[in-house]
């Protein structure tokens, strides 16, 4: 058991150097700037309900997102200490791609001790928050 | 590593049961019925943004809502699975308590085999899906 005591300055500054990379016109950028945060295999993300495993495949996806623009506002980030040393992090905020309407989202992590001092994603979850689709 | 190939009928199961559990009138039935889930110490759970660990603060605190009737509608659930054999839930729903409007939430868990053939919430948060308070 080692409950990492400094998970909420951990949870908050990750989200901060995540979404610095995340929100990027270009998506050979964007793509990019995340490529350090996943593991080859080990890393499982599911965005809107369909699932990618591995970091080539979420990489893939998040470079197939068309927005030239986005502009983003956090409303609560909230961390938790995970046994082994990660960190769970939960993110509610909203957004805005190009000229579409402002969307609620939440958005998931669990960052992981990758054993070199630094952290992985190990898993992720994204959703617009939408009750009638 | 040994991630869990089950972890979606097992997520979706225990999401099953932890409302069934959940949505009492009584205060007193809800603890009980949720009381076998949580671990005497290693059990989090963060409620709009109030951190709780262990048994007994977690179910002081669903014993302390005051609700008489709760209807619930689940939009989504997202599952994956971690390498130590957890599942990662999230619920993306709706819920409306007594005669108050209905309300957007957000609920996680991580559920973690117990060494006993169960499960155990490790970690869950919760959080109506609010962007101006």
């Amino acid at each position: 058991m080692s409950f990492n005591p400094e998970y909420d300055s951990i949870g908050n500054a990750f989200v901060t150097h995540y979404y610095s990379m995340f929100d990027q016109g270009d998506p050979m950028i964007r793509a990019q700037g995340l490529s350090t945060l996943y593991d080859t295999e080990n890393s499982y993300m599911t965005f809107e309900g369909v699932q990618m495993k591995g970091r080539d495949a979420i990489l893939q996806k998040f470079q197939s997102l068309t927005f030239k623009s986005i502009a983003r506002a956090i409303t609560k980030t909230d961390c938790q200490p995970l046994y082994d040393g990660s960190v769970m992090i939960s993110v509610l905020g909203q957004l805005k791609t190009d000229e579409d309407p402002i969307q609620s989202y939440n958005q998931l992590f669990i960052i992981r001790p990758n054993g070199a001092g630094s952290y992985f994603i190990a898993n992720e979850m994204f959703r617009l928050v939408l009750h009638n689709n």
